[in-house]
């Protein structure tokens, strides 16, 4: 069966849809009551490892605002499981012992994805199921630096002190690191894609941890393989490197289909970095959605006028919807950007 | 009696010292341990208020690394006190009654700054007296809309989103009340200057709260005034806006006589945008500091190719040094500095 909604995957193919899609990154998330009603009863882990509530959760945003793709309800994290790395979130990702020395990355195993994460590929199946091909499924992961550092910090960080320090001091010993997660990553993506994933997104979400020269020499090559291996499975691949203009220039070094663009830079301005010949991915500032409907309206507006001139555009928040958004406001969003 | 180091003034006016002039953000600070034995013995505040030992660890890295400058050990949000507004440190600092409602800024109080911010003038006065003019000491303030997010944020944030919401629903409201606190920086900063600084730092640590052309709508004009202002005292003022290439580009449209640069980019890439006709500070990352000795000095080097080709360049970090730095990486960085 055909999907019912095809405008996010026309758009990520440079074709021209009907209407500008739209999705927000975390559109299932605590900004929603009736997700913080699922949570209420269950823990985030459990929630993740749940196919059932995974499929829930995921489609909630699609019913209420009718958003032109769904993400699979996961965790950038959950792929320590295959390297048996434990990780907490309470509700801030923790790792108890985090992996700082060449004894520490020595240790750490990488299971085949479908040995230890096949309760996500389950997830993604209970997603495509419920949407009844409604609308295409993303699939996602973290990029290998985001998910290193992570698992290397152990908790939140300001200056990410541990995993540059590895870089700057061990570059082989972090090169071999985000290679095999890379390779992991890679297998990971693949399942997803064979369970029934439509497009597929990398999360850089802490690439400004690095400064543009060292991200090109620690941290970019790893992403280039990564997005050319998952290319080769048929989906389209959109990579969102967080950080600024800079960082955006070296988006473009990889052959993603579609560039994530942040919410730090107009997207005309981030179009004069990438080129008009690519399709974009953004970018509202998510805390613009607290300011008043004709605000909203304005910025929405002009964004959509910006990703006009590119070779194709879909319509997101330049970072993660914010918990203490008001729905209504979403909803005002969604109604601007489809009627456009 | 004239300074005997006058190196660092030398390259805030563009003329050429005998070498590039060095000085670290936070120099004086927990990466040091006759820091922390002063520590353990009195509180941040405390310390703070004490003009006396302002004053010896204001030294402490004068007499260590023979830096070319010496900071007022002080902290930006000190001129909360003139604003009836109390913070705590626990380390990091957190105000109890955010300022977030129209009627929060109208209670306010902005008194001169030399009613409640003597203690600091003290601390001025007790640092000259101390380094008996041996280098120059930097005064300094958080600009405008870094002062004002912290007590509207409460404590440290990741979106501002009370910040972003006040400026994006009540701009007036956040206006005036970024009008009022510039003008109190006006005084606070003459007072340091009267009491013998001999330049002034201003510090937008949180510039990259705001996208580019939200950054120069909300905040912008209140840093053009607070420099141009600033200014007229007669000392060189250095704007340090941390951010990225767009926000980078906004310090070019202050009159300030140096522009801080952050680590993020390469400096002869933000010499693009700033222009080599201006002064500029920076950029080695802090964490440059953990990797081995050949490495601090290939990257200390290039910095330093970088700034010759600039109309003047004093060498410092591109954001406040470590707490975990090893003071002997510093004394090799000062070492690779004053000998290139």
């Amino acid at each position: 069966m055909a999907l019912q909604n095809t405008t996010f995957l026309q758009a990520c193919r440079g074709e021209t849809p009907a209407h500008t899609p739209l999705w927000l990154m975390r559109q299932a998330g605590r900004y929603l009551p009736e997700y913080r009603e699922i949570r209420s009863k269950v823990s985030f882990l459990e929630l993740c490892r749940t196919p059932e509530l995974c499929a829930e959760v995921t489609l909630q945003p699609i019913d209420r605002f009718g958003f032109d793709a769904a993400i699979l309800f996961s965790d950038i994290l959950t792929v320590f499981d295959a390297m048996g790395v434990t990780v907490e979130f309470s509700p801030a990702p923790k790792v108890a012992e985090p992996i700082r020395t060449v004894a520490d990355v020595e240790r750490l195993k990488f299971s085949p994805a479908g040995d230890e994460l096949g309760y996500v590929f389950d997830a993604v199946k209970a997603c495509k199921a419920a949407l009844a091909n409604r609308v295409p499924l993303i699939g996602f992961c973290g990029a290998p630096m985001t998910t290193a550092s992570y698992m290397i910090e152990g908790s939140g960080s300001k200056d990410f002190v541990h995993t540059k320090s590895m870089a700057f001091c061990e570059p082989a010993v972090f090169g071999g690191l985000l290679e095999n997660i890379t390779t992991l990553l890679v297998d990971y993506l693949r399942g997803q894609v064979e369970a029934g994933a439509n497009a597929l997104q990398i999360f850089e979400s802490w690439g400004a941890a690095f400064s543009v020269e060292d991200y090109r020499t620690h941290v970019l090559p790893h992403v280039q393989r990564l997005v050319s291996e998952v290319k080769a499975f048929g989906v389209p691949v959109i990579l969102f490197l967080r950080g600024n203009a800079g960082l955006l220039a070296l988006a473009k070094e990889t052959n993603a289909d579609v560039i994530g663009v942040g919410w730090d830079m107009a997207l005309a301005d981030a179009l004069d970095v990438v080129g008009r010949d690519k399709v974009v991915q953004g970018n509202l500032d998510p805390i613009a959605l607290f300011a008043p409907e004709e605000e909203i309206t304005r910025r929405a507006t002009s964004i959509i006028e910006a990703g006009r001139t590119a070779k194709g555009h879909i319509f997101n928040l330049g970072h993660g919807i914010s918990r203490l958004t008001d729905p209504a406001k979403v909803k005002h969003l969604v109604d601007v950007v489809h009627s456009a």
